[in-house]
C-alpha cells in the first residue's frame, strides 16, 4: 500500500488530490476501483478516462482537466507508469533466503544476501553477487557469475562460465550458455565442435523465456548493456548484439551474427549467419534478413496478408515473375520498333 | 487390459467379434497384433485394413465387411479412437501421491487427493484441486490456482497469480504468466513494465511444450474454454483467445491481440500486436497477419516454394514489381493512343 | 594441459616446433595467447594468421608457412579442431556421481558409472546405459532407456517410453515425448488423442535447446543415426527423420512428415505434415515446404529483404500479379492482330 503523497515523492512527482489516499495495486482505466492507481497513455482516447474509477491516475498535465480522479502529473505517463509499477511489484517480493531445498555446491560463492528457491542447482565455483535472486528449479553451473540484483528465473539454466551482468533477468526456461550448432563433416558423420567460448551479458539485460543463448566456439557470444529480448528467440554461437537493441519474440539469430546498437527486430525476424546490421536499424516482423545492412532505416521482406483463394492465384504468379518480365520487356522491344 | 464387450460398453458402441478378446493395447492397423485394438480413418485406403493383424478394429460400419478383424462399429472412427485412447493411457497412469522429494510450502492448499512429483515446487497460497497432477522439477507460483483434474507437465513454469480452469493440459517447459515484453524508453535505456495483471485460462485448455504465455499488463491474459495451443508458441501479454481455437506450433501472437471463437491458425503463423481476429478464421502456414480480420474465411501470406534457382529469378523481380507494373500501365496506354 | 607431441599423437598427426610446448586451452587466432591452441580455417584470410600469439595452431600444410607458430598440420582443419575441442572438453568434465539430491526411483535401472545431477529425477524401469550424464533438474520417465555415454542436458525432460540411442546429446529444456498436438472434434469440443507411441533417437543424435520431438500417434517417431537438430525445432508426431540429416533452430515440422537421409533445412523452416522429402534435398532459410519433393536439390520460398519503403510498393503489387498478368497477356493478344 502507498500513499498518494508517498507515490509522488518516490517518483519525484506532483499530484493533485488527497495526499493520504491509499493505493493497494495498479489497474486499467476501465477496471480500476477507488483503491487502485492506473495511468493513461497521452496517445488513448479520453472516454475511458472520463469514466474512470481509480482512485489516482497517472497522465499528463495536458489531459488533467478530463480526468475525475486524483492524479500523479508526469509529462511522460508510460515511463512514470513503469516506474510505478516496480514501485508496486517491490512489495510483493519475498525475503531474500536461501531454501534448505535448494542444492548449493559447498564451493559456490554466495557474496552477500542472495535468494535461492528450492530444488535450484549452484554448483562449485559459481558466484552470486549481493542481491541476486534464483527462483525454484534454476540452475547455474560452475563457474558462472551472476552480477549483483539480477534475477534467474524458475528453471532457467546458466550453464558453466556464463557472465551475467548487474540488475539483468532471465526468464523461465531460458538456457544461456548452451552449446552451439556447429560441427565438422568426417566419413563418420557429424563431429561436434566442443563450444569452449562463454556467453557475457552486460548490465540490465533481459532474456526472455524459453530463450537460447548459445556459447561461443572459442571466442565468447555477448549481449551488451540495455539489450532486451523476448520469449523463444535463438541467439547462435558467437553473435555479438549492440547496446540498447531489442528483439522481438520468435526470431532467430544463425552464428557469428553482429548487431548494432538501438536496433529493434519485430517478432519472427531471422538473420543469416555471418552477417552485420548497422546502429539503429528496424527489421519489420518475419522478414529474412538475408544480408549486411550498412544503412540505418527499416527493413522487410514478405508479401501482404490476403484472402487465400486470391493470395494463391498471386502465389502461382509470382513462380512465373521471371517470365512475366522478359515478356514485358519484349512488348517494349517490339513498341519500339513499330 | 479391456474385453472387447467392456470397451464397447465404455464408448457406448455396438460391437461383432469375441466379447471376451483380451485387448492390451492400441497399435496402427500395420503394425498390431491379435492382442491390440486398432481404428481404420474412413477416408484411409482399405488395403492396410484388408491385411491387418489386430484383434479389434475401430471401423465405419460402411467399412466393416473389408475389416477381417472383430470391430468396434462407430459413424466417427477417429473421435471414438481418441476416446478409447483416453482408456489405454488411464490404465497406465500412476496412483496419485505427493512425492517425499516435492518441495510443498506448507501455505499451499491441496485440495483432496493430488499428485506432486519429484522436485516440483508449489509455493504458499497456491491452490491445488482434486486431481490435479503436478510432474516432477515443476513449479507453481504462489496465489496460483489449478483447477480439478488440471495436469502440468515435468519441468513447466506456473509463475504466481495464474487460474488454469478444469482439465487443462500444461505441458513440459510451458511457462505461464511470465513478464510480458513491455519497456518505457528512458534517458537511461529501457525500464521494464512490471507486469501486475495475471493469466486466465478456461477449461480443457491445452498449453503445448515449450510455449510461453505472457502475463497481462494490468488486466490478464485470457485464455478461454477448449482452446489448444502446440508446442513453441508465444502468446504475449493482454491476449485473448476465444473458445475452441487452435493455434499450430512455432506460432506467435504480438500483445492485445484478441482472437476470435473457433479459429484455426497453422503452423508458424505470427500475429502483430493489437490487431482483431474474428470468428471461424482459419490462417494458413507461415502467414504474417499484419491487420485486423473482420470476415470469417482463409487467409495467407507468403510465396510458393521452388528450386532455389528458378526461385532466385522471381525473388529478384519481385524488387522490381512496382516498376514492372507501371511499365505495364504504359504500355497499354500506348496502344490506347495508337 | 597437453603437450603438443601429446595432441598430435592423441589426434594421429605430425607437427613442427617444439614437441613439450604446454597447451591449457584453445583461443581464435585473434585472442590467443602462448599456452592456447588456435586452428585457422583453410578458407579464412591469412593475416591474423601471421599475427596471431597462438603457441600452436592447428593448419593446412599449405599455409604452414604464414604461421609463426608452432603447428599440428593436417588436410582439414575444421575437422582437427572438432576433435581437439573435444580432448580440452573432456579434461573439463567432473567426475561420474549420483548426487544425493537427485529422484531416482528404486526401480531405475543403472546400467555400470552413470552420472546424475541435484534434482534429477530418474522414473521406475528407466534403464541407463554405462557412461550416461543426467543434468540437474532433468527428468527421465518411466521405461525410457539412454543408450551408453548419451548425454541429457539439465532441466531436459525425456517422457516415458522414449529410447535414446549412444552417444547422443540432449540439450537443457529440450522436451522427447511430450503427446503430439493431435485431437478429434466433438459436439463438445477437441477431444484429446491420448498418444500412445513412443520417439525413437538412432546412435549420436543432438537435439538442441527447447527443441520438442512429440511422441507418435500409435508408432513412433523416429530420428535415425547421426542426425544433428539445432535449438527451438518443433519435430510433431509420427515424423521420421533420415540419417544424418541437419535441420537448424527455430524449424517446424508437422506431424507424420518423412524427411530423408542428408538433408539440411536452415533456420525457420516450416514444412507442412504427411509430406516427403527425399534424400540430399537442402532447403533454405524461412522457407514453407508445401508439398513432397522427390527430387535432390536446393529449394526455396519468400522474397528478397528491401528497404521498407520499397519492399511495401512490391508487396502491393504482389496482390495484383494475377491482373498484371492478364493484362499482359492482353496487350501480346492485341500485338498479334495489329
Amino acid at each position: 500500500m502507498f500513499l498518494l503523497e508517498e507515490l509522488a515523492d518516490r517518483l519525484g512527482l506532483s499530484f493533485s488530490g488527497d495526499p493520504h489516499r491509499r493505493l493497494t495495486s495498479m489497474a486499467s482505466l476501465a477496471s480500476a476501483g477507488p483503491m487502485d492507481l492506473s495511468y493513461h497513455h497521452p496517445t488513448s482516447q479520453l472516454d475511458q478516462l472520463a469514466s474512470t474509477q481509480a482512485g489516482a491516475v497517472i497522465i499528463s498535465p495536458s489531459n488533467a482537466r478530463v480526468c475525475p480522479a486524483d492524479q500523479l502529473l508526469t509529462e511522460d505517463p508510460y515511463l512514470t507508469f513503469a516506474r510505478a509499477s516496480g514501485l508496486f511489484a517491490a512489495k510483493r517480493a519475498l525475503p531474500a533466503v536461501v531454501h534448505s531445498g535448494a542444492h548449493v555446491d559447498p564451493g559456490a560463492e554466495l557474496l552477500g544476501q542472495v535468494s535461492i528457491g528450492p530444488g535450484a542447482v549452484v554448483e562449485a565455483s559459481a558466484k552470486l553477487h549481493p542481491g541476486v535472486r534464483i527462483g525454484g528449479g534454476a540452475f547455474v553451473g560452475r563457474g558462472s557469475v551472476v552480477g549483483a540484483g539480477s534475477i534467474v528465473g524458475p528453471n532457467a539454466v546458466i550453464h558453466h562460465d556464463v557472465v551475467i551482468g548487474e540488475r539483468c533477468v532471465v526468464h523461465s526456461q531460458a538456457v544461456l550458455g548452451g552449446e552451439g550448432f556447429g560441427f565438422a563433416r568426417s566419413d563418420a558423420g557429424w563431429e561436434r565442435i566442443h563450444h569452449l567460448g562463454g556467453v557475457r551479458l552486460g548490465d540490465r539485460v533481459e532474456i526472455g523465456s524459453c530463450t537460447t543463448v548459445d556459447r561461443g566456439t572459442l571466442d565468447d557470444t555477448v549481449i551488451e548493456d540495455d539489450v532486451i529480448i523476448d520469449n523463444l528467440v535463438q541467439i547462435a554461437h558467437n553473435c555479438r548484439i549492440g547496446r540498447g537493441s531489442a528483439i522481438a519474440a520468435c526470431s532467430g539469430l544463425a552464428g557469428s551474427t553482429v548487431i548494432g546498437a538501438h536496433c529493434t527486430l519485430a517478432g519472427g525476424v531471422g538473420v543469416v549467419g555471418h552477417v552485420e546490421i548497422c546502429d539503429n536499424v528496424h527489421v519489420t516482423g518475419m522478414t529474412m534478413v538475408t544480408r549486411s545492412i550498412r544503412q540505418a532505416g527499416s527493413y522487410s521482406s514478405g508479401t501482404g496478408m490476403a484472402a487465400t483463394r486470391d493470395w494463391k492465384q498471386s502465389a502461382a504468379r509470382f513462380r512465373h515473375l521471371d517470365s512475366i518480365a522478359r515478356r514485358l520487356t519484349a512488348v517494349e522491344k517490339r513498341h519500339k520498333t513499330q
